[in-house]
């Protein structure tokens, strides 16, 4: 994999994170009265540099069907409030204990735990706001059904559920199958929620809905298998966030199981797997098969 | 006010409470998974023993305007999730430290802070996705009016906006003006949002849905003062939970700024205000009546 290769997608990534930043700084307006700590820990975590990927595959994934394009945005800015919010909470000291992340002190150090837990619960109700809200479609029914999945994804069927597994994962053996369900819930499901997501505004039919839900399972686990070779082989300053947390806790991951070249061969796997999910959208999905390059070469 | 006033309102709220918790015990399934506790979790602080006030405000408040049985209901189990989402992370440590709720251990006392918090979580996004499915009203742009509402009054501008204020109340100088807004964020939002989404699903004109916006903002007000008198009143043992928190806390509350006496007086005025708000709806209103009258004599 060269640099050249994934250099158009990187520009077009760099300029969505650009885009979401600008839309979530509208969406998350700072406040004059005694709550204004609330709101200002809500924009340190929200407007801090990520990398943005859950947007860039809503947008990118929904330009394919031609969905509309202010529906995307409030859709992508909605899903990365839940992924942040999901960050703030998993990084608190009854969790995973996290002092660094994108690059800064976690909300908790930078305020305190109970700004900490309170810009969470916030930043995931307002996403449900975002959604909800006429602004980002005037049918209601796609509305309800883009609150509806979000809710799935991110509840106690997907992301909390798989947290939840993960917070006891110390005290139950893993094998390679329960790491990839407690994955698939804890970081596939919002990865899965974009490709559901552009699926509803753009209308996609079945055969369309099926390609995309078979790439962004796969890319969920490709993502997150590279994340946990990363966290072995990775350094703290380029991630923004520390590194060995697994080993540390005593956990089971991708690594420790399948061992760092068996990670690395399943990374490749997955991602061409991915990548023929969306053979039939031919040349429309170019920068949705560089995207997949980037996660086989990622560095942070 | 004699026993006697208030008996059938008692009745019908007791009524409420089961069917609610039946709805809830139907929305919540337990789990088989790893993730199991965090079903345990959120069932056990769900379907503990509460007044259920929030919902009998949503179905009787609906009832004056005929609106859906089954709208009104799915829409009372959201609200109670939302509040039992927010008196499990209310309690944790670094909130109000709480070890005891609806007559029994708080969450991360009997599970852990880990499990509570994502219990709360859980129960936030559940509200969500009861609001938004299908089986909660046929037209989407109320269920999406449902979600948008509930998000409003439960995020930074509404509850967790007064909750952070609470948190940060020992270090500010609080006036009668600043807990008032405190608490019409804090808790006045959510009963409010009974009545908003009462007049949603039963299409309310203009004049009704001013006179019931009248009516729960100073019912709630009435609610959290009497709320105040009970916490140097009350005993731990009938209310389920610790007393004079504020006090040992260091913090203003209704009681302290104005006094038992005027506490009083002021939920008297608050409770004839709130019931002449109702004075258009005639006989449909005389449940609503007698819980004002609940309220004035409420011992827990």
């Amino acid at each position: 994999m060269t640099d050249s290769v994934t250099a158009e997608f990187e520009t077009c990534l760099n300029e969505i994170a650009d885009q979401v930043t600008v839309v979530l700084d509208r969406l998350i307006a700072p406040a004059d009265g005694p709550e204004a700590q609330l709101m200002r820990a809500m924009r340190y975590a929200a407007l801090a540099t990520g990398k943005r990927l859950r947007p860039f595959y809503v947008l990118h994934l929904g330009k394919m069907f031609e969905a509309p394009e202010t529906a995307l945005m409030r859709t992508a800015a909605a899903l990365e409030c839940v992924h942040t919010y999901s960050l703030i909470h998993d990084d608190l000291p009854c969790m995973d204990d996290d002092d660094l992340r994108r690059g800064q002190p976690t909300v908790h150090k930078q305020f305190d735990e109970a700004t900490a837990v309170l810009a969470g619960d916030a930043l995931l109700t307002l996403a449900f706001e975002i959604l909800a809200h006429r602004d980002t479609h005037s049918d209601g029914h796609i509305r309800c059904k883009l609150v509806e999945k979000l809710a799935r994804a991110s509840g106690a069927q997907g992301m909390v559920g798989g947290q939840m597994i993960d917070m006891l994962a110390g005290d139950i053996r893993q094998d390679l199958n329960s790491i990839t369900r407690m994955q698939r819930l804890k970081t596939g499901a919002l990865i899965s929620y974009a490709g559901e997501a552009a699926c509803i505004l753009g209308g996609a039919g079945d055969a369309e809905r099926q390609a995309i839900q078979g790439f962004t399972h796969d890319l969920g686990l490709a993502y997150q298998i590279s994340d946990d070779l990363l966290d072995i082989e990775g350094d703290t300053e380029t991630l923004g966030k520390e590194t060995q947390k697994d080993e540390d806790a005593g956990k089971a991951n991708f690594v420790s199981v399948l061992g760092v070249d068996g990670a690395k061969q399943r990374v490749r796997l997955l991602a061409a797997q991915a990548k023929d999910h969306l053979a039939i959208f031919r040349n429309r999905a170019y920068l949705l098969l560089q995207s997949v390059d980037f996660i086989l070469d990622r560095r942070k």
